[in-house]
């Protein structure tokens, strides 16, 4: 799917005829139009339904509104939401046939960003070989609210990489120690072994006396800035999944400098969304659709 | 159009090159989705030319939003609007040569509805013949906003169906007397006799004294519940236009029994829809855009 | 463009397989929907990226927003934005290599609305020649707040044609005297002079003391209405871009009257940014597009 985004012609018509509709009951344009961009370039027909005003926005009729969904033709649906477990609760129910696939719930997971970081990593951290065994990753910040760095916890650990979280105490989810990383309060102890240094995004509005003094002390302990860059050991990368905090959590020029993979991210999260899509609805069906 | 929506490839080519506006001055994520999935079946483009914000939120443009969209080279309106008569204002005058559909009117009407309940009713309780002729149909509810019922109560009874709409008095319409129906307040009486039940959403800011005095005595002598589904002949049907109030209107074992049809009244809704868009948009122009 | 658009089959091959973002961080429903009008119309793909709840809303994050559109492989952006200069921005930088379409910015500019003007005037008031030359084009309102009136005086300029601003000199800007351009108080002494008269859209919220005392005194003094229009000279024409405050800047008889091109310069907007779009994209790789 990368290569095919590289090339001069950028759809395929793997999908054509198939309908994915993105149900969006939390505000998320980067993420909605990634999958929207990944599931076009499938020529497959896209269908935003939001959150406003929509039934949606109630989370009881979650049930009926995917037996709607169902029953209008929808071959998968894209899901943001709230509350987590929403989407796992879509696709174990008997509500719907079609693929169910997670674009963030709540606080929980969000898949589909740790398969496009992991496969980042892949490329800029290892000789093109299999997996990610014997890299050191770091996830930086507030792990406690981040469904990015769940996910990443979960996939990075399974493929072998050896994963520390590094935040504030106040900062990390109860329970952490039996999640298969190490846990340090101290960046500058363990950034110059890191390969790929993963920042996560500070929520503004949960910088407040109860998890964070203010966004100075945070930027101070937890921000990346260049001085903290030139420790980082050759060939190591900077990851963020935007959007961005410039001069929070990371300085202008460390995102915008060599190490910097973040816009790579973003491409690389369309090349693997048409992967997703394309494993989860190319088959039987879609190959007849492929040729007429 | 049913036949295509259960095939492999559900896409047909006859409306490419065929612009249709979803001009929804009102919410309705599910109308509005249920058009798009069917417009874009037949290879149509649609745009979404929402409310907020924009000009047709004041009653006095539809005029100009109607000119607008005509140069624009839209070959079809679909319009929701909060204003009784909208719709047919803007197809009995000379802004638009386009076709214009109504996705339903104020309190008005919403015919479309009504084509995929009488498809829906035609499917189950006829032997496959051409009309309604000698069914008995209740539609259940607040009739007096509703224009679901107003668009069934014209075209069942033209379609031969013998009509009764079962509510109290506070909610049915004046004139009520002069509409082809019969009218009961009690719908125990009535049920037994029954092909179809067709109950009605109740919108809950109207449930107060002004038109019935609580939730719960509305369920007690207007909801549909087991013991009176158990009172139903055999072979009849359960229908509800969606979205479904689960356990105020209608009890959630009544809405997932075998007798209730409305996940399939949405499924039919998007092929009445590509049925009305075929029969309004394909001709000579569209015969040549389906060569191209 | 606009002969593609009159035929029978109105979708073009040429932009199949590229992806346009539509960035709209204000409000726009009719320029919104005239792009992408046009893009689908070229087969090319649209992406919807409202302003509501996206990180746009924040002026800062332009260039992330611009980094990110480019990583997920928009070959064109077209912005709208409340600050003036936010589409030079983005152009300039070295953010995007795809194409930066301006579609309003601020009080500064709106050159796509200024060329479908330019050309509507041509197919007019010219013989069918190249330029505007020697033509007389007055522009009336509230010039001070106008993106329209701006992008039009420098390229009616430029293709040789006499412009005179009409308008209060509270409605007009500082430095002004510097523009190419006349500048007249008297719209009655100035009016059967010229040969296209461009009504600008009256923002009601300006309508105050600080600018016009009220709407009855701008409408008498610079709303064009029947008895106006009767001074004007045979074959001139009435322009607005709309939306049209009816019975401000212009009255119904007027907008509806034979020498109106309003609804003309709607269908010539669509053409126009077909053309922009084409010239802007179509090349190399599009050609290869087109033939897959």
């Amino acid at each position: 799917m990368a290569r095919a985004s590289d090339g001069p012609m950028k759809k395929l018509p793997t999908l054509r005829g198939r309908t994915i509709v993105n149900l969006f009951a939390e505000d998320s344009t980067r993420t909605r139009i990634s999958f929207e961009a990944a599931a076009k370039r499938l020529s497959a027909d896209v269908i935003n339904f939001g959150a406003k005003g929509s039934s949606l926005s109630k989370g009881e009729s979650l049930k009926d509104t995917a037996l709607t969904l169902q029953a209008m033709g929808a071959d998968a649906v894209i899901i943001r939401h709230s509350a987590s477990g929403a989407p796992v609760r879509l696709a174990d129910s008997a509500w719907m046939s079609g693929s169910v696939i997670n674009a963030g719930d709540g606080t929980h997971e969000h898949p589909s960003q740790a398969l496009l970081d992991a496969f980042t990593i892949r490329k800029h951290c290892t000789k093109g070989g299999g997996d990610l065994a014997g890299l050191r990753i770091g996830i930086v910040g507030d792990v406690l609210h981040s469904r990015v760095a769940r996910s990443n916890v979960l996939l990075l650990a399974l493929l072998g990489a050896h994963v520390t979280l590094i935040a504030p105490p106040t900062l990390l989810p109860f329970g952490v120690e039996n999640w298969p990383v190490d846990i340090s309060y101290d960046f500058d102890s363990v950034l110059p072994s890191l390969d790929a240094v993963m920042m996560l995004r500070v929520q503004q509005e949960r910088m407040s006396d109860l998890f964070f003094p203010n966004a100075r002390e945070y930027s101070r302990y937890f921000g990346l800035n260049r001085d903290r860059m030139l420790m980082m050991k050759p060939n190591s990368i900077v990851m963020h999944p935007g959007p961005m905090n410039r001069g929070l959590e990371i300085t202008a020029d460390v995102a915008d400098s060599a190490r910097s993979v973040i816009v790579e991210q973003v491409s690389n999260g369309v090349s693997v969304r048409m992967a997703i899509l394309y494993l989860l609805l190319a088959g039987a069906p879609s190959e007849i659709g492929a040729n007429t």
